[in-house]
């Protein structure tokens, strides 16, 4: 008799599928370069801090993965996420003296940078009479602040940079970053902001050419993407906090499928966005609780992160204390 | 009995896709801001020159058009392309005195700019002592250049961006740009480098919710974008000087369906991609030759768009003396 697990799946399939999934990806070009900075973030973090204690590591995934259609990746399916909260949370949690993986989409925000217009370079910046460039007034603290405290975080050791496209790049990093993070135990956490495919084309069945357009309707067949975070619990980095999310555009279902996947993938907290109000109110959902995380509206410029982080790391310290294995 | 055009779809057939593909599409949110920006644009560049000739308007077209698969986005299919090509091309025709329309998807390469790293911001400049910023060194040159020309042309009045996202909005735009150029006659130019959808989800028939993720694969049907260049040469702007794009991966078919494109479609031009080769490499396909243009590779940072462009300008000069109607 097979063995089922809460996903009423059987464990062996769930293993071959996984199996599977990763024998069919393209293999991750700059394996051995991730490596080495991983390597070397830990460690440097790792040493103990004044007071004894270890600093704490958080990998934060920011942004949507790629399904590609074609092997020559012409056409592929994305999934929308500006990043935003990723790139916000992050600051927050080197504030809060963390030290950030931030496994992130080409493209998307980045930490510090979210003041900025679309096009920074082009938007921010003019020409003076002297043939040199300037900060326009209008965006200077922004420009000034993006710097500085991007290249600070950088240059101080707490924050790594680690940037995907698709589905297949971001799984393989997800792992090398989970398994990296193994030897910090419950110090470990995983914010898993990033909006993952859930359908893939294997590999290895795509088609080699770009598709034919030739007339008539386009059918197209797509197989699940197997449930990483049961393997990220169970296996690659088990006593690490886990926070998942679930962006859905119905409220009815939110919380449902919040309160489903805290159980189905054992995470320790699952934070609920409804897609039109996401940026005022997270629903931070536990075993135990469920607490609304809200903007202040009366402070100008204040962000939901402000207030989710600060929740998050007390959790996160309790869970420390006394990890529920 | 139908008449049937050559692309052997009945005429009365491809006006009812054209019609349903518009009245599906959801409304073009600032419209009224592009036709203004239009009007303005185009006035401009209709007072004659110096030598009693008017100034020529090419539209360049540059970057993917994304295909929405649920109505409030959070899936959909790109058509990946970097839109370095639209970028440089603009360049070029501004150097060789046209005004240049350029519509481009958000995030695509800029005119100008093709010569800084991904993210500029952040990695052109760093931040000083005196509490400044300042470029680094390394990409001074870039920066200034990217800067002052890109801000030169704007201010001018020779360059005009207007970005899209969705293949519903670049559609839209490019009907209002051609209606619009319509009276430079032969004058205007469209150069059609965007990599556009082939196939889309009518927004109608469009789930208005997140699919859900159940078990089991995920089947999708597309349907196929009505063929716009048909009625962008009959009726939109028909004294238009039109250039099409063909980028296949495999070299075999390429220049056939080149051969094609420009009869079906009744193209001025059309310009031959391989994917692999694009950059070094573009085969100008017209009704009487085919003109190979290359790189130069001794030439350091030399483009085949300094080439390429040359040869266009020269095709529409002598089809501006003698436009076949």
């Amino acid at each position: 008799m097979d063995v089922t697990n809460e996903l009423g799946v059987p464990q062996e399939t769930l293993d071959a599928e996984i199996k599977s999934f990763f024998e069919s990806a393209p293999p991750l070009k700059n394996s051995d370069d991730i490596g080495e900075k991983l390597k070397k973030f830990i460690e440097r973090n790792s040493l103990s801090l004044g007071n004894g204690e270890a600093r704490r590591v958080v990998c934060v995934t920011s942004g949507g993965t790629t399904v590609p259609l074609e092997q020559r990746c012409v056409r592929y399916i994305d999934n929308f996420s500006s990043g935003h909260r990723g790139a916000t949370s992050t600051e927050y949690f080197i504030k809060a003296g963390y030290a950030v993986i931030f496994l992130y989409r080409r493209g998307s925000y980045q930490p510090y940078c979210r003041s900025l217009p679309e096009d920074p370079l082009l938007e921010c910046f003019e020409y003076t009479d002297e043939s040199s460039i300037r900060v326009r007034e209008s965006h200077s603290e922004a420009v000034k602040k993006a710097i500085s405290e991007h290249h600070a975080a950088v240059a101080e050791g707490f924050l790594l940079k680690l940037p995907f496209t698709t589905i297949f790049e971001y799984l393989q990093m997800l792992q090398m970053v989970a398994t990296s993070l193994r030897s910090l135990g419950a110090h470990a956490m995983f914010y898993l902001a990033a909006a993952v495919s859930d359908f893939y084309v294997p590999w290895k069945s795509m088609a080699e050419h770009k598709i034919q357009s030739a007339s008539g309707p386009l059918d197209m067949r797509l197989v699940q993407v197997p449930k990483m975070l049961t393997v990220l619990r169970k296996d690659w980095a088990p006593m690490a906090f886990c926070i998942s999310f679930k962006l859905e555009t119905d409220i009815k279902i939110l919380l449902e499928k919040a309160d489903m996947a805290l159980k189905k993938y054992k995470m320790h907290m699952v934070l609920a966005n409804e897609l039109l109000t996401r940026k005022d109110e997270v629903v931070v959902v536990t075993s135990n609780e469920k607490i609304s995380v809200c903007r202040d509206k009366t402070q100008v410029g204040d962000v939901v992160e402000n207030h989710l982080i600060r929740v998050i790391v007390e959790r996160h310290s309790a869970y420390v204390e006394k990890p529920d294995i």
